[in-house]
């Protein structure tokens, strides 16, 4: 089983009463300063400020009434927590989120805040999976993966179906490649519409499983990276991977500067708070390692979550 | 003579090929805190960052062929003087732009990346009058005051006919206040269209000169004002208060605290960069000295230009 155009479709239905069609802005300097036409697809519009609420919500809403009343359940400790809690919280059942313990605070609160109930574990990836694991067989919850799942890769690619839909005549589009849920899900909406459409994704050089999987042709996992862009720390995964061999022309590796030097470009000129995985796919135009000049391309702004306390150009 | 709703419905097809029809987004998060309906004109999404562009082009393509070709000039070191710069450089004529010797440099390279002409001046106000004075002679520029100015105020009226072409049915418009030229161009076209709307403006504590001149029945200047909304530190000119005093229902003042925290939310769950002159409209939601429970507010966003680097949450 893979995912269709047809299952993102289908998505689309099943999410619009609950998710933003977010709007997509265009922006003079940014086209000056990079050479091309570009369309942001603005997914830190979107509840909860991320694209994940797409996917999160498409997984909730596709459950039979019977395994919803079970409520469901992920270990996380970013967006999808907190999209995956408000998604549960619309259709009335719960939703159990395992963090670490040592999860910043706003992230907390945010999933705390959308109804999700929390249970805290020692931070490291086995304790995470044994907490989730006894959840799930305690409460019968159904577990939704932040990417590797298919009801979450058919939602996220309606960000691209409305990115279409508005820009029927995209040259390129471009995404920031974490997990490869976005990049996966964008790719087959983008390629079913517009069949020579070029999905081209950026990745922290800092964190670049995708890029070095893509050149070994099978799944490298990142160990500990450490980048900025604090969405895509996680490593592709074997739903993911396939899609992206076939879909994806190139992933294009970002410098932490060119991360911080597009978001704080975005921030000034486009007057949008952007977070810096989602700079990582501007990173891609401003880094000028391929050449897409006078191009039509669309740009998944993944999310806006940032701390305004801790900003990446302050030190 | 004084300004017209016709003269701001003749402003708004004057200055469309030039500006951004912008947009005007609502946020559940600010709904429920504030606990009314808020629509937010985002003119932090015009050109230049600020609605300054409106007032600015109207003044500089209402000029007559002759006039233009000599040229326009200002004193001022904020988003008056970019905005004059770029109507300036839409029409083809110069524009020069007095600026205080110690502006800071990043308003320096925005006017001259727009293509104004700078001269600097003493930081003084005597000094920048003599400075703007011998420039008119020597050119025979047209002086175009940031807000005093009929022209000036048609323009940045055309921001809340836009804002009530798109929600009608408002009970209240907010607007910031410092020297007047938004607010008596909004309580213009708002009045004008709609008879009862309530216009309201918002204004420092720490600036509060139009809060006084309204109490007194006179202009009294701010002397020296400091407060985080640098875009207010003007006081009320002689064409602009007598405008407020007939159509504005009350100026209410904000603490900078309420500035700050109405800035740092619509910057979190908005994903908007609003700088702290526009938060000074949301503050008077946010410290709720008058009640507007569940009314259907407008909110001009005045602008984005923001110092990325020196946050006024940061100490």
């Amino acid at each position: 089983m893979t995912v269709t155009l047809t299952d993102i479709q289908q998505a689309a239905g099943r999410i619009q009463p609950y998710a933003h069609r977010t709007p997509v802005f265009t922006n003079e300097s940014l086209n000056k300063k990079v050479g091309a036409q570009v369309f942001l697809k603005c997914e830190n519009l979107q509840k909860v400020g991320a694209f994940k609420f797409r996917g999160a919500t498409n997984a909730v809403f596709s459950l039979t009434e019977e395994e919803a009343a079970c409520g469901v359940c992920t270990h996380s400790s970013g967006n999808h927590a907190a999209a995956l809690a408000l998604a549960a919280r619309n259709r009335g059942i719960p939703a159990y989120i395992v963090m670490p313990s040592n999860a910043p605070q706003v992230k907390k609160d945010a999933v705390a805040g959308y109804g999700g109930q929390i249970t805290f574990c020692e931070p490291t990836l086995e304790a995470r999976e044994n907490t989730m694991d006894s959840i799930r067989l305690d409460t019968g919850a159904s577990v939704v993966h932040p990417y590797n799942d298919e009801r979450v890769i058919a939602g996220q690619g309606t960000a691209a179906l409305e990115l279409l839909a508005d820009v029927p005549d995209l040259d390129v589009v471009i995404t920031p490649v974490g997990g490869g849920g976005l990049l996966s899900g964008t790719s087959i909406a983008a390629k079913g519409i517009r069949q020579n459409i070029r999905v081209i994704a950026g990745e922290p050089e800092m964190a670049d499983d995708a890029f070095r999987s893509m050149q070994a042709g099978a799944i490298i996992p990142s160990v500990n990276p450490k980048t900025a862009a604090d969405g895509l720390l996680t490593s592709l995964g074997n739903l993911t991977f396939p899609i992206i061999q076939k879909n994806v022309e190139q992933i294009v590796t970002v410098s932490e500067a060119g991360i911080i030097a597009s978001m704080k470009f975005v921030w000034e000129r486009a007057k949008l708070i952007i977070e810096p995985s989602s700079a990582v796919a501007i990173g891609v135009l401003w880094e000028n390692k391929i050449d897409l000049t006078s191009l039509k391309i669309g740009v998944i702004i993944s999310g806006g979550n940032v701390d305004l306390a801790k900003l990446p150009w302050q030190g």
